[in-house]
């Protein structure tokens, strides 16, 4: 059992060291922390996110700060406060805001890589709440077991380890760990999954956890072949985007394209119901005349000369009669 | 409940009349068979597959005429013995078979459309299955509402509707149905999908039906992009490839071309490992005198002169001594 969480820690080579690991001060994170202190000794540091909200935050920074002196660990503490946007889920803020954290935390100490104890359950879980909304391949693709993010390298070292084996070899080392309260509280769809689905899941298919990382990676794998697509067929469609150019594309394929451009240069995701219908614009524009005005995201794409443009100004005052 | 049903068969367009439907006997086919035949009076007929091996396979039989003689339709039957190979599970045999027999039947009478009575709870399963085998796109596509194949149109026009909404208008006909005897055993992974996790998917995300199907059908958009860069790909590297135009190539390109011609070509897929393999391969053939030699699929990638060939001839006889 244990044997998984020690060979996966014996893989993993963290692009940079010193090396960080995110520290919440529940079992993952502690046994990745102890586990990479013992490999790297004097090199490692713990970064803990205090979630100010949490009404027991202020114990559980005082627990991490205890368990960092006695593994010799230097601990930052960085407080955020996550009141999340309409529309937006407060686990989807929280988790933003932690990943802000951590990497300002880096920067601040020049270290440059940060490890992070998301393990095979939380794989699966990232999956099944993709599909859970329908997503598409960046969804289905979970979380990689590397990228570089503004400059820093976060490593998951843990994806392939089930959590029952991190705890089991946290067990034999005697540290303690806290139980992260929100994780018996079923308000969450990730503990909705972990109480209900993953049982079932076993249940059907023991090797689930493989599997599902297996198809998660091909996923991952065709998403970066259709970004590089995209990338090669923006620099022929030009930016913005020649309407003429878009047309010679098939229809799959200028949707990956406009997908990327609005990504990349408009930090936008049109829904699937815009995209279609700013698809069915570009294939009737045939005349000079013809206008494209269309909500997409936040804003509006716009039919300007033989380009597409997309814009999020206010809107115009109203025309003085 | 039922107007989701009747919904999905307002907005049917099958690809030409008359139309056939492969009929089962059981709730979801008596279903589409008695809706098709009340919508196109004296235009549709029943295929039924008799499976040779089940015991019960006769009475099935004398089952679907009898429900077609009530219909007013003329009904084909025809007997299939799909023993499974080694290596092929029993149901991917039988799948196989009952595709042959419905297309074989069809052609017989001049009928090019066939409409299978696959609901969204296949839909989702067939989804889950791909997922339990690790699969990439092309499973996690899961089954289209629409396909071509052997030039007879294959139409699903209830993959949006719950099994249940089926059941219930069916009921309201007052029309019999078999319970297919393989439904409640649990030595199917099909089955145990149903009883397992079907309900636990239900408690955990009420919507999945729909979400489910949403992600497979940008899995399969994806596919077909990922098909159209791939063929396009292939007349580049030319066929067979040559291989100093697919080091030209990123990576994940050549990937997608060499599965792509390894499928289209030779009808073969080669494992995970075996493309990379393959790939690390083709990097490394930077010399004149660099061999290729590499099991794939049931044969050989092999590089002859300027290009990779692929073959399976039957092993040589060992050299003499």
């Amino acid at each position: 059992m244990i044997a998984a969480f020690e060979r996966a820690l014996a893989a993993f080579e963290p692009a940079h060291l010193p090396l960080a690991v995110g520290f919440s001060g529940g079992a993952d994170s502690t046994a990745l922390l102890a586990a990479c202190a013992a490999r790297w000794p004097g090199q490692v540091r713990a970064l803990h996110v205090h979630h100010g909200l949490q009404s027991a935050a202020d114990d559980f920074e005082r627990h991490c700060r205890a368990v960092c002196e006695r593994l010799g660990v230097p601990a930052s503490v960085r407080r955020v406060d996550a009141r999340h946007a309409a529309g937006d889920s407060p686990e989807d803020a929280a988790r933003r805001a932690r990943y802000e954290a951590l990497a300002a935390m880096a920067s601040e100490q020049g270290v440059r890589a940060i490890a992070l104890g998301h393990h095979a359950d939380d794989q699966v879980e990232t999956l099944l709440l993709a599909l859970s909304r329908g997503a598409g391949l960046p969804g289905l693709s979970a979380m990689p077991a590397h990228a570089l993010r503004g400059g820093i390298d976060f490593h998951r070292p843990l994806l392939a380890v089930p959590g029952s084996e991190i705890r089991a070899w946290l067990e034999a080392t005697g540290l303690p760990w806290i139980e992260d309260p929100t994780n018996t509280d079923a308000r969450f769809t990730r503990n909705r999954i972990r109480a209900v689905l993953l049982p079932a899941l076993a249940e059907a298919f023991p090797q689930f956890r493989g599997t599902f990382a297996r198809s998660a990676g091909h996923a991952a794998q065709a998403q970066q072949l259709l970004d590089e697509v995209a990338a090669q067929d923006l620099e022929t469609v030009g930016e913005p985007p020649r309407i003429a150019a878009l047309q010679a594309l098939s229809r799959a394929r200028q949707a990956n394209v406009l997908r990327h451009w609005l990504a990349r240069v408009h930090g936008r995701a049109p829904s699937a119901a815009q995209l279609d219908q700013l698809l069915d614009q570009v294939r009737a524009c045939t005349t000079r005349g013809h206008r494209i005005h269309l909500k997409v995201a936040d804003g509006f794409a716009e039919r300007r000369g033989d380009r597409l443009h997309w814009y999020n100004a206010p809107p115009s005052p109203p025309a003085s009669r």
